[in-house]
């Protein structure tokens, strides 16, 4: 009987507790929205966070002109590709390793609110979210402002608002989103790629190079 | 045996249909958040497709000036009331009874697509939504393009984007959705109201003179 009632305790204590900053898992598959005042984009893409790597292929249009980009990014390895299928080419960008940043809701965020998204009524109808909200610095030195949605359970992402004063409002969703690795290769660069040699002179890439790097 | 795959084929039959437009449950107590470049806004509602009522309660930012609306929009009577707490006052407004308009997909809009918003890896981790879009003429005659995204289940509204040349971008997401009316009362105008004539004169109200009459 002590038992049970100190279970329940634990259960309802669990229960109780206030949502915490959390990391998605490890290995994802799925695919994202991103779009701004300017820009639309849909990837799909393959998150490793313990080997440090992301696939990341998206289709978009920016300014109505379409574009296509395929990336490779190996973090620890510190080199990132970018792969042109249409002529069967590369590039091959220098990454900085500490440039990796997990899934996560930094410890510092601040909580705005726990909801269900549509309803609770029945089986299938709704999702415990939580969606967290603070500000960062951006890797050239302006101010960013970040809302995330994360699952209650499973602390999977389901949509991202940033601000900067550059882009504006940037609103990425998260959906089809598989734990797992759908096919490791991936991670591997195509043959094409092998000979491709590094330009050392060049400035080390970020995400955001990917996009610079994009076939318009 | 032959009744076992009739059955299995009329299951895999229906799972293997596409996704068709719907109308949301016609009794439904929610929240909602709706947001463009200039506003921001919380509201509160609750909503009845069979005596064609609304009660709707905002708080919100327009211009970074905060405002609050209460509004009980009453179409099969014609009438709309804008209540204001602070003085116990209200403003009846003659509403059309033809403006009612449930939540529902049109039966002509298109399918973007069915997606898992989050994962399908865990119970508890995603929500399988359609997403439809669309234009339509507004009240001033202009055009409007509208994506909307309801659960494939249960058909609730999980989200919509609008967008008018008027307005630019509107964004708003639904949650905290249960099925039925919470409190009935909700669709009674509060006491104050009753001896408020109807501006016969006026122009007739529909949903955007809620926010006309919002106290900033």
């Amino acid at each position: 009987m002590k038992t049970l009632v100190l279970l329940m305790c634990l259960a309802v204590g669990c229960l109780a507790q206030a949502p915490h900053p959390c990391r998605s898992p490890p290995l994802l598959t799925g695919a994202l929205s991103v779009s701004n005042v300017k820009f639309y984009g849909f990837a799909k893409y393959t998150y490793d966070a313990l080997g440090q790597r992301i696939r990341f292929k998206e289709m978009g249009s920016y300014e109505n002109k379409t574009f296509g980009i395929d990336a490779l990014l190996l973090y620890r390895e510190g080199i990132m590709y970018t792969i042109y299928h249409g002529n069967k080419t590369c590039k091959k960008d220098r990454l900085k390793t500490e440039d990796f940043h997990p899934m996560e809701i930094p410890k510092d965020a601040s909580l705005l609110g726990q909801v269900v998204l549509g309803s609770s009524s029945g089986p299938g109808q709704g999702l415990l979210v939580n969606t967290w909200y603070g500000e960062q610095v951006t890797p050239t030195g302006g101010k960013a402002k970040w809302m995330s949605t994360f699952t209650e359970f499973g602390c999977v992402p389901v949509s991202t608002t940033y601000y900067t004063d550059m882009t504006g409002w940037v609103l990425t969703t998260f959906f089809n989103i598989v734990v797992g690795i759908e096919d490791p290769q991936e991670f591997i660069p195509p043959n094409f790629c092998k000979d491709v040699t590094l330009d050392d002179n060049a400035k080390a890439a970020n995400f955001y190079t990917i996009f610079n790097n994009a076939k318009i």
